[in-house]
């Protein structure tokens, strides 16, 4: 298994060295091609992705984990849709950031590059292996891929096609390469190996977060912890507060920018619970509120200190009153994920300290986390959303996957 | 230790949300009268650091290292000019990188903000308990020092008289910290204290950061590491060659951006390096030369296949003979730490290539590896030089020290 990765880890790199020299067009048109075999080979993906499906009912994978698995038609048209939208995406790779020229008559300047190769560890989400591989070339990465073993089948079928279609148009030996083993030694030595990958990027859940980040010796970002809260404020407006709780809670509850914790001031919880709390049971969502706001909700059950550090990923929703919105914020400080947060208020000073004082990688003020997102940010398509203050944070588009050098011509110049 | 560590934690992460509200007049002021209290207490300075002094020169320390540990009435106010440096940089807090208007009528904005909380790991040179403090303060950050054991009084002089300066000035408890415990251990909570700390910052040997890169669950920049290249081309300008090479070797052997291996077009060796050769020899340089250049080295030694991985921090230079601009490409991608390369030729394809193909932090033409660092770069002080391709590259200055966050405006939107 180390030689196998070995080798993998030595044309990946080789493979980066040839990306640096392609230029935009020639990109595009790999993208392209690619897009065109994945519309053509519909049926086998399908065909494949059956083959997981089949496993996965055997193994009684949630009816939630079969969807997520499950290739269709118009999942693969969303797909391919994705290769376009990346193609349309400036070329990140060769912008100058900043030049100038030194006194003694160097040209400095600082460009964009690529990081390099780039290990992706992700769940069993078969469209994770498109995406990924097409933001990684367009960012002129190569990318080692390694998906949940549960959609294995799928990922290697979608691997072949591109691969063999990008190879048609010059995409450089070992540029997109899926580990096709499903060992978790695999892994163990991905993350290791730093002599060829340049980053890591997990995608999935918190325990295989944790066990990497562990392990790895490899630089990780660190994606998609979402525990995000929103805080109602003295002054808010409740019919806003409403909607937007609403919003953030149920329009998408598995998703790592839905709303987990409810945080309300003392002297908007007589207003605000009994409205809010029927309209949320009517929608499914289980209550669970400290002892001041639970005597304003009919249908809510007892928080415990449990739920103020729990993303439910779910129709659950943990309600707790504050005193003051410097509490909100130390509670904020001490559970939160540091992914997204909102503030409720039509009072400039609380929404301007709110702003300042919360440190996660998107604040809001009267409106719904759940537009945290590469689309909804204006990136295309994005790989994750970093919840890390190190070298990317929030959604990361292309701009994400690239570093930066510094070139300097001279004529003679020493110190 | 896990206590105290544990209290250094909380404590720094407390102080970094009270900086995260300081305005840049409140942060000069505060930099200011360190700077002046320092300049108070010369003397104390000095009787703490003879204190180090004694202890290395009892433990027969190498003269370089008592060197870098001492401390004169220059040194020290040499510090000093560098907080004054630092107080005169542009503020990055709060600078506003992209912005725009939803269409939907959001304003969304990217802004720079502190990382949080730094953890610095560094070897016995005093002077970079001042500059890692003044620059993370000025950046907004937190900051847990952790300086070598032979500087111990040193750093422990320092870090009482810019704490206790700043605090007259409004410094929040536990902005600054040094760990006076000198036990492996704390180093090993520091880099795995992932609820406290943002990012580890480790400066010295590469055992040292080999051992933190194995163990540390916090994210690290990796700084220093410089095997640094230089290659003569076909079409090189001899006279500007002898320069660059001389003084990217001799000028000061001991830093990571002196250069440690040559690479010498075949068409090239017979002009250059009798030269080059006798003039380095002069200088004291031992020659570690391939059997090809060998021959033209009057008091050269064969070099062993070790020589082309070594950094040697001395004065001493390893010389390779390529026969194209491929293999010396090649070559430096393999052994090079990515820190700094040059080529010197006038052709400017090759230039073109050397500066697109090679992967470092900096890349020059006909100019000096030795101008790799934040002065030369205009970056004031520097915190160290960052050879990963993630979050930094290069000369580290304040902004590498921040991160950004979206802040969101909205009026009541949902999605």
């Amino acid at each position: 298994m180390k030689k196998y990765m070995n080798n993998m880890g030595v044309l990946a790199k080789k493979a980066s060295r040839k990306l640096l020299q392609m230029d935009t067009n020639s990109k595009n048109n790999i993208l392209e091609e690619m897009a065109k075999e994945i519309l053509n080979n519909i049926e086998f993906i399908k065909k494949e992705n059956e083959k997981d499906l089949q496993k996965g009912r055997e193994k009684k994978l949630t009816p939630a984990f079969i969807d997520r698995l499950t290739l269709t038609d118009e999942r693969i048209k969303n797909m391919v849709q994705g290769i376009r939208t990346v193609i349309n995406l400036d070329d990140p790779i060769g912008e100058t950031l900043s030049g100038f020229r030194h006194k003694n008559g160097m040209e400095i300047s600082q460009i964009r590059v690529p990081l390099g190769v780039i290990g992706m560890i992700f769940e069993s989400r078969p469209n994770v292996t498109v995406d990924a591989a097409v933001l990684s070339l367009k960012s002129g990465n190569s990318i080692i891929l390694r998906g949940g073993s549960d959609a294995i089948f799928s990922n290697m079928a979608l691997a072949k096609i591109i691969i063999k279609a990008g190879k048609k148009r010059g995409l450089p030996d070992g540029a997109i390469q899926l580990i096709e083993y499903t060992d978790r030694s695999c892994v163990n030595e991905l993350i290791t190996m730093n002599n060829f990958i340049d980053v890591i990027i997990p995608r999935g859940g918190k325990s295989l977060k944790e066990a990497i980040l562990s392990k790895a010796t490899v630089p990780v970002i660190e994606t998609g912890a979402g525990l995000c809260h929103t805080y109602v404020d003295q002054y808010a407006d409740l019919n806003i507060a409403i909607d937007i709780i609403i919003n953030a809670k149920t329009s998408r509850p598995g998703v790592c920018n839905a709303m987990e914790t409810l945080l309300v001031h003392n002297s908007s919880i007589s207003n605000l619970l009994p409205i809010l709390g029927e309209k949320l049971s009517a929608l499914g969502v289980e209550l669970r509120a400290d002892e001041r706001s639970i005597k304003y909700l009919a249908n809510a059950i007892p928080a415990t200190n449990n739920d103020w550090s729990t993303e439910y990923l779910d129709l659950i929703l943990s309600i707790k009153t504050v005193d003051s919105i410097d509490e909100a914020i130390e509670h904020i400080d001490f559970y939160s994920t540091k992914h997204s947060e909102a503030i409720i208020s039509e009072n400039y000073r609380n929404t301007q300290k709110f702003l300042r004082e919360i440190d996660s990688a998107a604040v809001y003020v009267n409106a719904s986390t759940r537009f945290t997102d590469g689309g909804a940010f204006g990136f295309g398509g994005e790989i994750g959303i970093s919840t890390q203050k190190l070298h990317a944070r929030g959604p990361m588009g292309i701009k994400e996957l690239t570093s930066v050098k510094y070139i300097i011509r001279g004529n003679g110049q020493i110190r």
